[in-house]
């Protein structure tokens, strides 16, 4: 099977001007299959101010009402994807950028939550592999912004790691797939003030001993639980570490490499 | 040569949620090869008062200033076109919304004048013929928002009609464009203050009569000669009419429809 590379920016790079720039021009130079999903960052919660739009969060959520919905909408789907859309092709990257509405690439359906009403949040049903292997077989680069839609008319604020996961998922069955989830730190660290603890690799036996040694920081659980998910789901391997080494990761010279065996 | 329509709506339906229904709608009915092109709207008007960007307008066009531009990037290829790619998702109509630079599937360079500096402003050199008649040749409906790219990462402002009649110029080799422009009027009318008034067809001899005896209302004349010069171009034939008629347009029983003889 061909080789397929999925890769979150989050939105710590995205508010960055040259941190991107660099950014997508390694992604330009990484050769063969790949999409790109990105996070929204700041600029979502920089316009809700200017246009007086009352932000909520929950545990770190953002509750999504009609307003808040449009804001996203236009900063998502529209600034950070046509400006990373726009710098690609100038680096001859033939970028297409996408929401699950565009070609129903990814369909969803409102969160339904026993206790918080999250608004326009939508989890993931279904991803169409069909027309995005499509677009991969043509040379295109699909670029998500995190936004799906419920087939009938409503879009969906949609987390980007998820969205990566499952789009990787999907598309395991065509591909190897190999998921890369960059952000701040240099990758899954023993000592989390300690940059140069990277650990390299980590299978499954592995994961439970530094488990319950408690040599992972807590807040790399859920990443890591989402990975060995994404891995038992058909995703070749996942790659965690820092947007500023992602071809040292590619390359397995930087971050961690969580993988099966 | 298979049939192709273009067809492109105007701001003053995006601007009404009923009537942009209706569109949808019915443009969602009609069968075969389709490409929708949208224009703006009152929308980044608006957003741009919200954010105290302020705007000029030099003859009706809109200098796009780097503000401008990010407000025009968040209207357009944000909320209009993915609001109309999810609303056609919802009638079983496979949308992909699309700028110029998705696909690099138009290329423009930014508007050089001897006079007035317009800003981030696009004119169309080429549309990527290939990358269209491969979604459409899947099924998929490209919806273009008005925005291009210059290649070199620069995203351009672009007037909906020009880049629709672009579109359709360029895919007159694959296919037997039909290329119709919705706007207020039910089409070419003799007297101007009757919608009853609509001259169902008009050819180039025609129009001749009809400029020289001044039964055409000068409003009308620039619309006009772009839509000869599209037939000029290799576009079978043009259509006008109101956008709420746009099923009987596409059957020929209202608006104006132009062609070569």
């Amino acid at each position: 099977m061909d080789k397929l590379y999925i890769i979150k920016i989050g939105g710590n790079v995205i508010d960055e001007d040259e941190a991107l720039a660099d950014f997508l021009k390694q992604f330009s130079t990484l050769s063969g299959r790949k999409i790109l999903v990105h996070g929204g960052g700041k600029l979502a919660t920089r316009l809700a101010d200017q246009i007086q739009v009352p932000q909520t969060m929950i545990e770190g959520r953002r509750v999504t009402d009609f307003e808040t919905l449009r804001i996203i909408t236009m900063v998502y789907a529209g600034l950070v994807n046509k400006t990373i859309v726009s710098a690609l092709q100038s680096h001859h990257c033939n970028a297409v950028g996408l929401t699950g509405a565009d070609g129903n690439s990814v369909l969803a359906h409102k969160r339904e939550h026993p206790i918080t009403d999250y608004g326009f949040v939508g989890d993931i049903d279904t991803v169409d592999h069909s027309f995005l292997s499509h677009l991969l077989e043509q040379g295109l680069v699909p670029v998500f912004a995190p936004i799906t839609h419920n087939g009938k008319g409503q879009l969906l604020n949609t987390n980007a790691d998820t969205m990566a996961q499952e789009i990787a998922r999907a598309l395991s069955k065509t591909y190897q797939t190999i998921l890369v989830f960059t952000f701040e730190k240099a990758g899954v660290l023993t000592d989390v003030k300690d940059e140069n603890s990277v650990i390299a690799v980590i299978t499954r036996s592995e994961y439970q001993k530094l488990k319950s040694g408690d040599k992972i920081f807590a807040g790399m659980i859920p990443k890591l639980d989402n990975a060995f998910r994404a891995i038992d789901e058909g995703v070749n391997r996942v790659i965690i570490g820092k947007a500023a080494d992602l071809v040292e990761l590619i390359n397995g010279n930087a971050g961690t490499t969580i993988t099966h065996a």
